[in-house]
């Protein structure tokens, strides 16, 4: 195909998109460039900012936050706290209506399994990884790499609890550093407003601008029962912000696909959104239909919903992306640039582009089968394996359990040692589980399964057997003890044989299904993942070849910063101003869902001054996991966090357009507001400095 | 885009597709290849063959049947009959469950608003209505070709009840020809099985094979209180199907997009098929749920359920075969082909590539609303404009009202003089319609509308104010009466004075609404439909000069006739043979769903020959509205009922595929062992001619 790409490209004659955008880029705070920065928004930070603000930043689970005091204090999005408020919720007392507003520290209550991290330390063990893989292919390449990477991990930090090392490749395969954090484990709940407070607009008004939600929560750092002396901290600052003035943000972005070949792109624009997204679209309306069926049910699908709608859309943006005529002839003419500069500096070298095209036809192939049956494709917008919490509880403790009588190297690389913390401290925490949710994502699971690879795949009758999705789900979840937290501790404590004595149907389960799914787990890493790894890590040769070492790695759920300024939007489907206000809130509410105005909200409508800003929108290059990312003035002082960022926007996952790049952030001015005048949180007002 | 497209089809060197395989095709009887097919099956039909097969032929709303008897007995699928079945059950006495098996012709029941037709005359009108088209753009265009071909039927027929005639356009434009049907309206259903002895599979095996499914029914046309005399009709052929033996599959497929441009399919691949899949599968969601609340829900919503698995699946096979890339590099070699041709044929002529390529754009933007609001496109696979039945009634009443006080070539084309006796029927009806289903289907469209509208779009405003989907649409299901056929007749006889004074919220809420869906419906007839009619035109009149007139039209759910013969499969993802038997269905059976045999079929196990044909194989070309359609000998004699094809056949909506093609038909052998040995259908069995 790439003959005919290039003779496409030419014809379209498309200016080449060769020279990223003066904002583009999420860079690693290693390679950041200042120089460049400064020169585009005006300002004169330095390493020392860079340090600062790297050491206020904090990684929250699948999320970003910032730490805003010397006492610990963090704040990220409600977003990301809402798991954490619906496991301390009860349909009685639901924290999700009310807010959670504690009166002093004491109050604050323990997120189940949470934990935090701050980025203390990068270095570079590029060397040693390309090593541990050289000459292997397939599987072997991909075993060799992982086991050397948790070689690595256990080498730098040990068994040390609050620290935690991770080795993290760049550019794809180009570069690979090793990350040390430290990491806090007892992470609790200072302050969360009402939900709706929170998500006014809902689904209708995500990924979208104006925006009037206060998505914001703080959480707090504690270890040995206190909270943590935080001396490095952002200042917080909760004046109006200005127009224009430069923002930076400092977060964890979680994937981005922009380095991907175009024959790479084709295959998710064909083969990986349209399953993602078609089963995912049933899902939602299982759930949502459950949703309506009564309180318990509305209360016990609420979070769930949210979650899938907002990867739902985000899927659709990308789709959009992947549409659109425009966009792809733009990436179509950067990719023949870089072919062009490649062969003009080494005319003689390896083809990675054809290499990724050969792999193509498996991927396609073999994508549904692993998707459905594994997950971690690192293609997809989810992971549905298993679909239920208590299948994915079961499926740790069976493999923990038999990955852990290997040694570290040998073991699938999520059982290496370096990562056992994590599996355990999201296996013994204590979460609610709804035995009706449960059962309706695992058979929605199953019964996806089955229709995607067909009644007659051997895969589907190692799931099935003669049973339906609908008998075996209703079986598995009726039986399994595995909702108590100390009944999944003594099994992974127990180790292989406690799991083998098991009659919890779900373990056996789990048991009697893992050999297969293992199986289509390691063709996928033997024709997939591992070639595609060897190629991706010459392109990322190739690439430095012909642009130097002045570009950024796609995100990978890491550290980065990014830059722009405070700026509305004016391309087609897509003007807005840079701000909204509380005068705006009362202006859209409508009083009905999703457009009503929380109740403590309204009621403090007299206190609060319409002309406070709520939310604005920036040009800085964000993606999903960027949620919670502090938004950072020149001087180093936090003005917002942001929250979201439009449809239009996501086809950042692929490449970043200035003109439809907006990321959304709430204010300082708004989290002081909803603090002071909604919530009554002097001692958090206070704590922040904020003169009343 | 094409100068790219023949460079990239050239550089694939794929073989061309510019002559037609030997079996493909969905012919008009007036344009057969007789010579062609005898050639290919060895066979010697001739056109007194083709004149008794036509006469023999019955349209059934969107399905096919044959008549086979001289007393108006007419076979066709069981799931063409499942909403006459589901309209005459009730919880109570389910038909679905027992199957219907009157022991006399005086215990048939006759199938609300149901209506049969036979094909009489066909004639040519193709100068009229390319003369009303003349020198006209954009909708006016379509208006005026719209009126012409209203003129024309309403000429043809008159008021006469007992005929119908349609002009019908062919080759998208290049030919347009005027179809003169027998009408019967008093359609009565004869016998048909236990559901579950025609679905045996379910959807897992539905668009698959082997199949083991008895999925066919009878009616009967009456007239007067009497059945219909049809001394014409197809002799029953009980006999074992023979392996490679010719079939004649007669019927009316509903639709095809063959004759559509790369850039066309493309606009089908990125914007059509994603949002009709995504929506159907989100509403897919909320009925399994709903259905899963209680028997009573089980029962409503397993009609809707099939026919949504049935259109969802259909789209699943449709995308595959838009993202596969060798059935893709085969379309656009034939495409290049066509054009090369034509450029040597008519250098100088038209461009109508180009002007198709152009309408893209605007195709690509109003599809989602016009889809939405409207319906209607000839694009999607869907029509999911209002979503609920009452609804659509609405609509009707509100819409009859309006266009009959204009002159009939004035109005929207279903309210022509000559279309307004279906539009009655389709009203006038008894049907049950179930107030929870109907307001999952009415929330489900204002909600999917909102979603890819977007809440601040126009329409939205328009369709919603200030009101959210669960509000209006229980409110308006609540209130309406439109229940009530009489209702409904009442309003539509009363004409716009009862609309207008209606205080029914539905009639109110559509009347609301109607302008806004009218000016979309005018934008896609002015900026697509229009443009795209005009340049079909042009590229049927390139078609005919690049290859002459031996070339098959699109499929236009008008009667043709494909031939093929019984075969088994062997490409990848499809090996099977020709056969399914008794002993096979007996094996398959798990005793769960959807894998139970029906009761009635299981217990008359023991009479069964197990070495007794239930289904077959076919390689014809057939597609959706194929359903019920005769399969033939080349004696004439009917040996099944076209019921399926494979789900790698969902492709021949784009092009036929021999190796891929594969029609299922259930068997008269098995139809004789259920009417004979499992129902008791005596008086049948001595009707069709049968010997005990």
């Amino acid at each position: 195909m790439r003959l005919a790409l290039l003779a496409s490209a030419a014809v379209l004659a498309f200016a080449a998109a060769s020279s990223a955008s003066a904002e583009e880029g999420m860079w690693t705070y290693d390679n950041f460039p200042i120089a460049r920065a400064n020169a585009t928004l005006g300002t004169n930070i330095d390493q020392a900012f860079l340090d600062r603000v790297r050491l206020s930043s904090v990684k929250f689970g699948g999320c970003s936050a910032g730490v805003v005091s010397g006492q610990g204090l963090v704040m990220t999005n409600n977003h990301c706290v809402a798991t954490c408020v619906a496991n301390l919720s009860t349909p009685q007392v639901n924290y999700a209506e009310t807010g959670f507003t504690p009166k002093s520290r004491e109050e604050e209550l323990k997120c189940p399994g949470a934990t935090a991290e701050i980025l203390t330390e990068i270095s570079d063990v590029t060397e040693r990884m390309h090593k541990a893989g050289e000459g292997l292919e397939g599987q072997a390449f991909t075993q060799a790499r992982e086991a050397e990477a948790g070689r690595i991990e256990t080498e730098a930090c040990g068994n040390d609890p609050k620290i935690r090392c991770q080795v993290v490749s760049l550019y794809r395969g180009g570069q690979f550093k090793l990350y040390k954090f430290r990491k806090y484990s007892d992470v609790r709940l200072a302050w969360a407003p009402e939900d709706r407070a929170a998500t006014f607009g809902g689904d209708l008004d995500n990924f979208s601008f104006p925006r009037f939600a206060i998505d914001a929560a703080f959480i707090r750092l504690y270890e040995d029962g206190k909270p943590v002396e935080t001396p490095t901290h952002f200042t917080w600052n909760p004046a109006k912000p200005t127009e224009g003035e430069a923002v930076f943000i400092t977060g964890n972005p979680g994937s981005t696909q922009r380095l991907l070949t175009m024959d790479q792109l084709t295959t998710i624009r064909d083969v990986v959104l349209p399953l993602d997204q078609l089963i995912a679209s049933e899902l939602r309306g299982r759930l949502i239909r459950f949703a309506e069926e009564g309180e318990e049910q509305a209360f016990i699908a609420m979070d769930p919903i949210v979650g899938l709608e907002n990867t739902y859309k985000r899927g659709r943006g990308r789709m959009a992306a992947l549409i659109d005529p425009n966009f792809m002839a733009t990436k179509a003419a950067a990719e023949v640039d870089f072919m062009q500069r490649y062969a003009a500096s080494n005319g003689e070298g390896a083809d990675p582009w054809g290499r990724l095209e050969a792999i193509q036809p498996a991927a396609r192939e073999l994508y549904p089968v692993t998707a459905l049956l594994e997950g971690g494709t690192g293609m997809g917008t989810t992971s549905v394996a298993g679909g239920s919490s208590l299948f994915q509880w079961a499926r740790a403790i069976v493999r923990g359990a038999q990955e852990r009588t290997k040694p570290s190297d040998q073991r699938l690389s999520e059982f290496a040692d370096s990562r056992l913390p994590a599996v355990q401290s999201g296996l013994f925490a204590e979460r609610p589980t709804y035995p009706a949710l449960e059962q309706i994502r695992l058979e929605w699971w199953l019964s996806k399964t089955r229709e995607w690879l067909t009644v007659d795949s051997p895969h589907v009758r190692v799931l099935l057997g003669k049973e339906s999705p609908e008998e075996l789900s209703a079986r598995l979840i009726a039986g399994t003890k595995l909702a108590d937290p100390a009944v999944r501790r003594a099994l992974w404590e127990g180790g292989l044989p406690a799991v083998q004595a098991s009659t919890d149907p779900l373990i056996q389960y789990v048991l009697a299904i893992d050999a297969d799914a293992r199986a289509v787990r390691a063709e996928w890493r033997d024709k997939v993942d591992g070639p595609t790894a060897r190629a991706s890590e010459q392109l990322a040769a190739a690439r430095f070849a012909a642009y130097g070492d002045a570009v950024y790695p796609d995100a990978t759920g890491t550290l980065r910063l990014t830059y722009g300024q405070v700026e509305g939007s004016d391309v087609p489907g897509q003007r807005f101003g840079a701000f909204t206000t509380f005068a705006g809130l009362w202006d859209r509410a409508t009083g009905a869902e999703p457009f009503a105005v929380a109740p403590k909200l309204l009621a403090a409508k007299d206190r609060i001054d319409p002309n406070a800003v709520m939310d604005m929108a920036v040009s800085s290059d964000t993606i999903g996991g960027s949620s919670g990312s502090p938004a950072v003035n020149a001087k180093g002082e936090i003005i917002g966090a942001n929250f979201d960022s439009t449809v239009l926007t996501q086809r950042n996952a692929y490449g970043y357009d200035r003109n439809a790049n907006r990321s959304v952030i709430v204010t300082t001015q708004a989290v002081t507001v909803a603090l002071r005048d909604v919530y009554g949180m002097d001692h958090l007002v206070e704590e922040l400095g904020v003169s009343r």
